[in-house]
């Protein structure tokens, strides 16, 4: 499937493929991160009509993230396709035991918002980014968070 | 913080009083479900002006949810905030192992279709949710997807 498609109600999401690489070999680290920072490659940015085989504003997002000091304790990995295409570009984070975010509307330039983000939500003692410290393009873009099945439940 | 709060740029998220209720007690299940389908209970519909401690269109959607037959497989939740407010109504399914997928543009009536693409994401081999037999709401209302952490990775 070419990687350029959209899913929509017509076009099919692209397949599983979809970790393709990351700032650091696995094996370099000594503990699994607290975060993973996971940047969408495939998204252009909105009225980038480049060609399809340009590079993609998304590739240069996760580039200029893997070029920037990331803090201990997160990963950074390029995406082959979030699915966010309406907000593009995307960026999530996984917290471990922890919240998943999903921030759209971002730019090219948004790697060190991302990073301190999720720098943030590393060190946060709840598993949620804290609001407070948080850059704005992290509020603004903000598509959607999903609980850790963890939490405890209450029984209706 | 009250439980109308709407993410956004000057107003935060609520806390992590997050998974509110289930379909069934954790206690009568013999095994971890396969998919947890996760409800937005705060969400209201477009244009729906109730007073704000009036039923949330969400959370009457979770109960139609929990009245239907639920595959084998399938749990159901609630939770009081997705941060999905830009496209409510709303809900996440999280497949053990496999992938988390947001919806939005959903309605009261969406239950049926969520629990059959509940039973998709269960049932899949590669824990993707099939574009094929997906019900056109979740294409239609796809918000984001992200990929397992255990997925293989290309290393740069």
């Amino acid at each position: 499937m070419e990687r350029s498609a959209i899913p929509d109600s017509t076009s099919p999401e692209p397949g599983a493929e979809s970790l393709e690489s990351g700032c650091a070999p696995e094996a370099a680290r000594d503990t699994a991160p607290a975060v993973t920072l996971l940047i969408c490659t495939t998204c252009r940015a909105p009225g980038n009509d480049a060609p399809p085989d340009a590079e993609r504003d998304g590739a240069r997002l996760l580039a200029s993230a893997c070029a920037a000091t990331v803090s201990d304790g997160v990963a950074v990995v390029g995406v082959s396709c979030l699915a966010n295409c309406k907000r593009a570009l995307s960026a999530a984070m996984v917290r471990r035991d922890g919240w998943t975010y999903v921030f759209g509307d971002l730019s090219p330039d948004s790697a060190a918002d991302l990073l301190a983000g999720a720098a943030l939500l590393a060190g946060s003692q709840d598993g949620l980014m804290p609001w407070r410290g948080r850059p704005d393009e992290l509020k603004r873009g903000m598509v959607a968070r999903i609980p850790p099945l963890s939490l405890p439940k209450e029984t209706r």
